[in-house]
């Protein structure tokens, strides 16, 4: 299957397919100089499978998790494409979850200019959302994703079967955002998430298309890609408030989509299938204490703050709010508004 | 005078006025929040001049210097950025040379994935060349500009009344970038400098704009751009090699320009203008060392090099040599061919 994004300086193919990395030259040229790009957390046997059927590639594994998805990283992986004379007309792929896609994708953007980049995601959420749309880059400061830019890959390569690998939790990790995608745009991929088997090929590929429409509306996030922030305001502050237990991206915002829902029934439905996805109730919360990492977020900037609600499913709306509407909506909490 | 160039996603202006300086509400909105990156070596009272007509705006000075054109320093100045709270939707102005310009740049392009970027360019090379076609960088391991993007600011601003406080050592480096452009692609560029005097805004304006063109033709540099590099390749190896001297780029380029210059005839009218503007005379080198700084500057990609040859004035052509063939034009000097 073949999702194309449409964007107005280039367009490239997205490829769902099974086995697409044991047929990689369907989607590659084999005979280009590659760098492979990944973590020590993703099983070995793909990066070997990737790198068996490329005899130009060298790869550049670096330690996974969120902390290394920073600056000194980023200088490590620059030093060894210079030891290995990466020229402009040679490649980077990124194999593997959203920080190898993130962080690979912002050298890609920056050496020599910026070179040609692939993306092949290998989790769930790195399939459904961080590989489409173009957004790479680094941590800094106490600020996620601070430094970066836009570039787009040459082509997403997305084998399914690499989810094989993947433990359960991240599964359900990356449907979340899948499950927002629905919320906001597309009542029917939430009816997928009420079924007695999720058939997780359906909900990536219907999520996947509908996260391109977004991109192609608004690349550089103007405008309507704000959309994608519904159940990010608080779930990103429970996230930071909550580093150590640790919860997972996914789980946060699927949390804090819930105090976004506006029709008790849609929050039921939703609440249901979170269950189900076995993510975790929110936490025993300190309003005032939760509020000062959403007003972290955002820096300081301004007295407002852009949120969207789901008033029914597949739709959304924008609304502007004050501080004192986070702390009433905190204090009331899911089921009181 | 303005310029306009012209690129396939968004046209910019370039403004040439002298005291553009002291109307900068002609060009920028006062009333936005700016970053002003600067450097130490810029003298303090331009700098005063722009903070004192905007009231929002705050200065981030680093030390002035090739060698902090680094990473450390882009850290610095986005630690900055971070503390005074610059969001997506505030403005970087780099105010000096080509230090400040290239380094400011890709700062702007990578804050937040990238905000808006004016440059002030005030020595005659970044107005004449590193301000105009949007490549920002930083030096990184032993190579220089290998991290950066391709950023085109908002708008340029060029005050010549800036260089009346720079040295005529920096003016001449500068001017030979100018007449580098004149030798490939515009004889009437050339004829300037065998005037008396040199009427230093005419050959600004005329530089710039053969530059532009060329921009505008190839702006990611996949194929015309190359022609910029006239003089480069020797040129380059001897800034390196030479570092302690130290020769100033523009030196080095009008050295290595004379290598590449086939007729007798030309060869002398540009010796004449270079020994008008006090470019020092290529020093005894040794061939071969020289060839070993050529042969990194590749990274040791290819067996090959594209050089650019002058055959007339206003006129180039591109040839692909072999380092053999570049040791022999070493060997030989600039007079024997
Ligand atoms: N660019 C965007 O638009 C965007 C959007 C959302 C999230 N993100 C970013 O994505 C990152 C999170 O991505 P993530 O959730 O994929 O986390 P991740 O990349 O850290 O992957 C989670 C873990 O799974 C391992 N792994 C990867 N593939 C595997 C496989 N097939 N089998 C077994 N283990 C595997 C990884 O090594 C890692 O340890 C964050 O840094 C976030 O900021 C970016
Ligand atoms: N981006 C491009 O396309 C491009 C093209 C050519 C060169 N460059 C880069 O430009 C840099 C060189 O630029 P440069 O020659 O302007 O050097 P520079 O920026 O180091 O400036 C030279 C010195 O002059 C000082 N200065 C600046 N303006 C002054 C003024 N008006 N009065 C007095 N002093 C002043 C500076 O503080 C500095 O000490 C290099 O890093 C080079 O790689 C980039
Ligand atoms: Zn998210
Ligand atoms: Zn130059």
């Amino acid at each position: 299957m073949q999702l194309q994004v449409q964007l107005e300086e280039h367009s490239y193919p997205i490829y769902i397919e099974h086995h697409a990395l044991d047929r990689i030259k369907n989607y590659l040229d084999p005979n280009r100089k590659y760098a492979i790009v990944t973590d020590d957390g993703l099983p070995k046997k793909w990066v070997d499978k990737l790198q068996a059927q490329l005899p130009n590639a060298f790869v550049i594994c670096f330690p996974h998790g969120e902390a290394n998805k920073n600056l000194e990283t980023y200088q490590t992986v620059m030093k060894k494409l210079i030891e290995h004379h990466m020229s402009r007309s040679d490649a980077l792929i990124a194999l593997g979850g959203g920080v190898v896609g993130d962080l690979g994708g912002f050298v890609a953007s920056t050496y020599m200019r910026g070179i040609d980049f692939y993306n092949i995601p290998t989790t769930v959420l790195s399939q459904v959302d961080s590989s489409v749309g173009g957004k790479v880059a680094v941590d800094f400061d106490t600020y996620k994703n601070i430094i970066g830019a836009f570039y787009q890959p040459k082509a997403v390569i997305i084998d399914p079967e690499t989810l094989t690998t993947l433990d359960p939790r991240q599964i359900s990790n990356g449907l979340v955002e899948a499950l927002k995608m629905g919320l906001i745009l597309d009542e029917r991929l939430v009816q997928e998430f009420e079924k007695d088997t999720l058939d997780l090929d359906t909900i990536i590929a219907a999520s996947i298309d509908l996260k391109r429409q977004i991109v192609q509306d608004d690349e550089k996030e103007q405008g309507k890609r704000a959309i994608l922030n519904f159940g990010h305001t608080i779930g990103h502050a429970l996230e930071s408030r909550y580093f150590d237990v640790p919860y997972y991206h996914g789980e946060c915002i699927g949390m804090g989509m819930l105090f976004f829902l506006n029709d008790p029934a849609l929050k039921h439905r939703v609440e249901a299938i979170l269950e189900k996805l076995n993510i975790p109730s929110i936490p025993d919360y300190d309003p005032e204490e939760i509020l000062s990492y959403v007003k972290h977020d955002k820096k300081g900037k301004s007295e407002t703050i852009n949120i969207i609600e789901v008033p029914k499913a597949g739709s959304w709306q924008m609304k502007t709010i004050t501080y004192p509407e986070i702390r009433q909506i905190l204090q009331g909490g899911i089921h009181e508004k």
